[in-house]
């Protein structure tokens, strides 16, 4: 009997992995528009694009049931597939949830999960339209897939970014990986001793964003009333390392930031600090912060200037740049991409 | 403290389980024209039907890696999605596949799944165009979505049958249960002695049918070319039973199915006699043909008397007749409709 080759996962990197797995795969319809490699696939039925974004949310991956309440965790689950669609500059109008559970779950729980993802639905103006329920032998598995409609002259990909263009994000980064690190932790402390007495009081607010974080519908309708349309985008679901080596390799450009001008929010800097971490690094590589990165015409520096809730952090470069940040102290470092996390 | 109230899921059926849930969800978005409660949920963009589906397979649950080859999984998880699209009447276009998944996967495991999904997308002319792929803590979750393209006066329900209808279905039924009840018990006699020797040789027929089921694009197309449109139509994936009842539901009708008239292959019939299962039991309660289930008015019964591959059963009542079988013993019972079969 011949060996079967075995290569494993962790040897590839995640987009290494999809790269591989997905050659070979053609796009034959004519309404297939834009397939894998973006925020969102997109669809012509009609002249009319449709923008599809899924994500999958897996117990003891993306999230631990002994810090996550069930009622956050459906509407996370909402969020973090409005915020795919939004990053396409369009407009998320329909969901389907599909959910695997072992029978652990009570009723109650599944009407907390459904609870979370009735009060996105209701938020964001999209509607439940579909999904599976089924049985796992385990863990909780949450797929949810998101529809939504764009405009021919409005969807916004990553691909699009030119040298001279500016770079920015919206709100701060690094307090959803930072609140993460830190329930990780009491919960690690409560486990080795239950009468432990748990206080997050003083960190609501990187708590809340990993645990309730939103999508930037508020600033996909500024851009709309403004007429702005940015020249690439993406939301930071990863980290912004990892997000602006997405933007950089689909536009063939490079990029330069400037570490100083990273936004990040007082209560993440401390907790950073605390952890013994280099705040800036829980900005470049936390991940889960669901902001929006995108890239705009130098022209248009004047309208977003004053665009509440957004912060201009760098320059699109020729490509032969390289990705790179400028640090506070006046040095250019090479950015590195995140790489598979989960694996 | 107050105790806390649980209710086990199992307590609940599964489609009283999905009303609970559901309840209070509205369709708030003009676009929204059908959500949860057929085989697909329907999408109005721009005049444009858009026809959307999902379903989540998990180990343990729906298949067991001892006896599925990972290609024909692959495989499998897109056509029972393409099914529920055909299912309204609808030409699937684009799939995404979502997937989670621990480390004992190496990567060549995972080309084989993908091996398995470019297969049905080229047999039924579909585009991969997005997912997710994570980790998981053990089993494989497979969740695919599939879009597709309806036509106003094409697209069907579950709801439009009427007393008189005529009831028919597709193909055969109960081979995939039986194949299924046959792997799992040659894979319990090998794990009881690794060396026994498995013959499946003379089983292919239903084995083939649970590992590797088509959906039924052939009969889709010759309605279309026929220019017959079924006035209900649904697949069947939980069992032919349970799916009458959710056309009896929707239809708000009575259903009178004749035993001797459901179709099943001569294998089929042999196989359950060997398992002491009543064939008929098999054919109305196994689930996973992923043939479809429909009904016409009377007068489009000498265009469909004509099309191969199609068996006529009975025909719709009125509602107070109740959804019931006429056996080849000459008396009527009641059917009963399966349960939440994997809680």
């Amino acid at each position: 009997m011949s060996k079967i080759k075995r290569t494993e996962i962790s040897t590839l990197g995640e987009f290494c992995l999809i790269d591989k797995l997905t050659k070979g795969f053609e796009l034959k319809n004519r309404s297939s528009i834009k397939g894998i490699g973006d925020d969102a696939a997109i669809m012509n039925y009609n002249g009319f694009k449709t923008v599809v974004s899924t994500d999958l949310l897996v117990e003891g991956i993306h999230f631990d049931l002994a810090y996550f309440p069930l009622r956050h965790l459906g509407f996370k689950a909402v969020i973090v597939n409005l915020s795919d669609i939004y990053a396409m500059n369009a407009i998320p109008k329909q969901i389907t949830v599909s959910m695997a559970l072992s029978n652990r779950f009570s009723v109650e729980a599944l009407e907390e999960i459904y609870f979370g993802i009735k009060t996105a639905c209701d938020a964001y103006g999209v509607d439940l339209v579909g999904g599976d329920t089924t049985s796992s032998k385990s863990g909780l598995v949450l797929s949810v897939t998101a529809l939504g409609v764009g405009e021919d002259d409005k969807l916004t990909y990553r691909s699009g970014a030119k040298p001279g263009d500016i770079i920015c994000v919206t709100g701060d980064l690094g307090a959803s990986y930072l609140g993460l690190q830190l329930l990780e932790r009491e919960t690690q402390l409560l486990k080795a001793d239950p009468n432990i007495k748990i206080d997050l009081e003083g960190q609501k607010y990187i708590v809340g964003r990993f645990l309730k974080p939103e999508a930037r519908k508020d600033i996909i309708e500024i851009f709309h009333k403004a007429g702005l349309k940015p020249t690439a985008m993406m939301d930071i679901s990863d980290g912004l390392a990892s997000e602006l080596f997405h933007i950089a390799k689909r536009s063939k450009v490079g990029i330069l930031i400037e570490e100083d001008k990273v936004p990040m929010h007082p209560d993440s800097q401390q907790m950073a600090l605390k952890f013994n971490v280099d705040p800036i690094n829980a900005a470049l590589n936390g991940g889960e912060d669901y902001e929006l990165l995108f890239t705009i015409n130098p022209k248009d520096l004047e309208v977003v200037k004053y665009m509440p809730d957004i912060s201009i952090i760098g320059e699109v470069k020729p490509l032969v740049e390289g990705v790179k940040m400028l640090s506070t102290g006046g040095n250019t470092f090479d950015l590195k991409a995140q790489g598979w996390k989960h694996f």
